[in-house]
């Protein structure tokens, strides 16, 4: 298939994000609303994805995980660092996986064989000798933000720098927790949800939308590896979730709200979404949120095939840091809130598995996932592995 | 694949068929018996299949059905007209069938998008601009004989007058009932079971089954889109369902009776069967069939994938009108014997499936469905879309 | 795909075997362990194939079984002789499977045609004449050893005398009994996994397993059909089962064993472990095991799919021929290990199914297992159907 997406149809260049005040690059309602947009359902591999919640993995049990097609068998050695190795023995492809962690060493459950973990066989059944060309792909591993990073691409471009910022996972001043979603939907129709939330009055009518969402303005701003996406709502009814958080912090408060979403994308898949309420007026959008509460949807989303994927969130908050039950409440909201977006977009993939010959469009509210695509894109085609999108028009 | 079916090799030439009196253009025992007949899975699309029936639809919530391979939206507007748009939102192939139904419109159920009984989008979120080609292909629909009539070939020759005729179902003088049957077999096989009764024998042993089926001659006709099998068995015993549907009319009758099975294909896929008995002798096979009764078996199958269909039947009857018992006594019998054949041909496509190096072959019980065969192949040829069958040697 | 494996890479020349002492060819430990070894995982046409227990073919109802990719009919006419028929009746395809045994006949559940044990057709309803190109294929069959053997191939290659020895299922001074397992994997995993047992320290350490397994040696020899693979641990401990088994026969004996493990291959799949335990030092090595107990295992496989077989499996022995509590002991025992073995295989064959990429590789213990797919690759180039296997490398 044709590639026809090029950089000088790129529209406005890539520029350098300044996160204190992002540079206003397009206003939404000039985009170009109905350009074709074609899917893309490969993924870049020169990236780190999370693999699991760093509990997840133990130094007792193998973890079987399948990242971006690959299977991994995840364990710990006896430092307490994590091993990623493919879940396939050197010998006869036996899941590594089934077998056991002993001393530093994964055992394969069928033969015996042993590997360490950087993947080298230091054991074979009745042989002295062990070759050493065998051994069992490793795959470097970064543990960050109560995750498991891995990077399956060139391991000589895995650098920890490039994993993307998830710091209120575990920083002081934040508290919350999460869960993980596996969906039967490509990875790329669940960064879509994310970074377009108008959604919300139609899938969450009855948590978290508000029709002001869908009228609101919002800037889009980007770099080469950043998007933001700001919408700023002022003056409004908060609605029933948020105006319990703000009287979490301000028992009573019962006024107009200054509400706020900025969509914070990072390739290849992590999407961090500040949002919160401030009594109106008393200077959020100016950046004092002082009479506000803060939370952030943290976000990001592992490829497992071209038609499963990992969704791992969290819903982090700057107010009530001791509450368990605070804790608990959110992310038992979040599984219901995460949940209707899962059906939704399980059903968005069936659709288009069996519409094949249906091409995507964009609306003006597609101006930040468009920007996500193009990013995805230009990794891909780095990588010498174009995506089969056709994305055209003025963005 | 070569085609190698030419209709200069069919043998009798296609001729008007007389309903009052069919010509005999063949005679059963000089057909070929033994001719190899590819199988056909795929359908024709310039024509009108069955989505759905008349109650499914509803101003409510839209219907999802698949035919012919493309899944629809299915629903009405106020005026009660039904609109059959296809089942993915021009946007991102949300299914439409999830969303609402809002007075005359049905709204995408991921970003709200709006769309008309044609297709077209009459609202976006947050735009005020909607672009004039945004639309969801639209197909045409006709609502006769108790069922959605949809036409998914191209619109221009989507004539209402070329809906097969099951005017049985609505009719004066007709009462009756039916269901749904879905399949795990392609639409032809359920075709090939009605156009030859003899499997009854087999099949339906234990209810409508009678050795004299297999050996009564039969008389085959047809003309470019109809074909007609006929047989007629006088003076026998009738088998146990009939002997009670005649006792329903005639209290206590249980002499010998005039039998028919008359097949009426009509095409692509709608086959009525007009069934009865008759005392014996009382002129039945001339046509006056006062002192029997009639049975009318609608049939209309909708290819869904080249793997299932959806079989449409019910049984009309012209006796005992008003019982709804002896309507839910009979649509509760065709069950169990449409039931009996749905299990022979799942087994039949799992066969064929597994055995794809073998060929279909033809019996003189055939000479019906091999008509059929060539009045498809000859559809299909016409929209460039040939199918596969070698239809060869003399029909 | 090139073909690498070719027979002057062999290495040592196929040899006859000699049963009574087989000729060492190759030690283990000089094998190169490390060649990459591409799957095997197509089968050949010219063997007998297990397709099942001779008491699961009846005259009553005919038994469905796929095997080599071929669905067949198994049936028995009134003499008692099996008839193994394709699953698929010559008119259309329907399984004659479902159907029913009328004398001498097989009769499809569709439209009654009726086929004799050769497949020929001898029955066409309403019709006289019978095509006399009418037929079913049909496929050899022998009945041997409590099995029944089906030939795909080539028939007039198919001599009785090819048969595989599995004598001891039925002969004086045998004992015991088996079951099928029906296993989601290639039976070249199967076969792999009989060929080196080694791997019983590690899938079974709770029964038979023993660490002497892996360290003994053991010896490798091979004709163009047979390969045997060798093992004594001399004056070892028994490990349960065994040290039970021995008592059977010497009440009390607790002292030190000489253990044996031949494994016996005949092409293409079927192999016969000669195992057992004698006191120590009584002469077994020499031949005299009048001081011991000897069972022997019977495995014989059979490929349904690429990714499917049945695996017949039995345990005879040679000690306490009458008691039915000891063959349902051993019996049972038997499934309790087999089903380890499944698990680790179905898991097997998963990983390799989602690593394409990987290659396998040979270690010493699968000396064994190369000679029996060098076979297999032999006898498929043979029939001009070559295995995609690189076998490679000094054996």
């Amino acid at each position: 298939m044709t590639i026809t997406a090029r950089p000088d149809m790129a529209g406005p260049s890539p520029t350098a994000l300044t996160p204190a005040g992002p540079r206003d690059l397009e206003d939404a309602e000039t985009n170009a609303p109905t350009s074709a947009t074609s899917k893309i359902f490969n993924h870049p591999l020169n990236a780190w994805y999370v693999a699991a919640w760093e509990h997840e993995v133990s130094s007792r049990k193998p973890l079987a995980r399948t990242v971006a097609n690959r299977p991994l068998a995840l364990w710990r050695t006896r430092d307490g660092r994590i091993s990623a190795l493919a879940d396939a023995c050197w010998h006869r492809l036996a899941p590594l996986s089934k077998g056991k962690v002993i001393g530093d060493e994964l055992q394969c459950p069928y033969h015996g064989l042993r590997f360490n973990r950087a993947g080298r066989c230091t054991g074979m059944p009745a042989q002295n000798t062990i070759n050493p060309s065998a051994l069992v792909p490793s795959f470097p591993v970064v543990e960050r933000y109560r995750f498991v990073w891995v990077w399956l691409g060139d391991p000589d471009l895995a650098d920890p720098d490039l994993v993307p910022d998830m710091h209120q996972m575990n920083s002081q001043g934040w508290a919350g927790d999460g869960e993980t979603i596996y969906a039967h939907c490509n990875y790329q129709l669940m960064l879509d949800n994310l970074m377009d939330l108008t959604h919300e009055e139609f899938v969450h009518s009855s948590s978290i939308g508000q029709d002001e969402l869908s009228n609101a303005e919002f800037k889009v701003t980007h770099d080469e590896t950043h998007v933001v996406v700001s919408r700023w709502m002022r003056n409004v009814d908060a609605p029933p979730l948020w105006k319990k958080n703000l009287q979490d912090r301000f028992p009573g408060y019962d006024g107009k709200v200054d509400r706020w979403q900025i969509i914070q994308f990072e390739a290849p898949s992590t999407i961090r979404i500040d949002v919160g309420v401030a009594k109106a007026g008393t200077g959020a959008p100016e950046g004092d949120r002082s009479q506000g509460v803060t939370g952030t949807v943290m976000n990001t989303i592992t490829p497992e095939t071209d038609r499963t994927c990992h969704y791992f969130w969290s819903f982090m908050r700057d107010w009530c840091l001791d509450s368990q039950t605070l804790t608990t409440f959110l992310r038992e909201g979040g599984k219901g809130v995460f949940g209707e977006d899962e059906d939704m977009l399980v059903a968005q993939q069936a659709a288009i598995d069996a519409n094949p010959d249906y091409e995507f469009y964009s609306l003006n509210i597609d101006a930040g996932g468009m920007w996500v695509r193009r990013i995805l894109d230009r990794m891909l085609q780095a990588e010498g592995r174009p995506s089969d999108a056709r994305i055209t028009g003025e963005l």
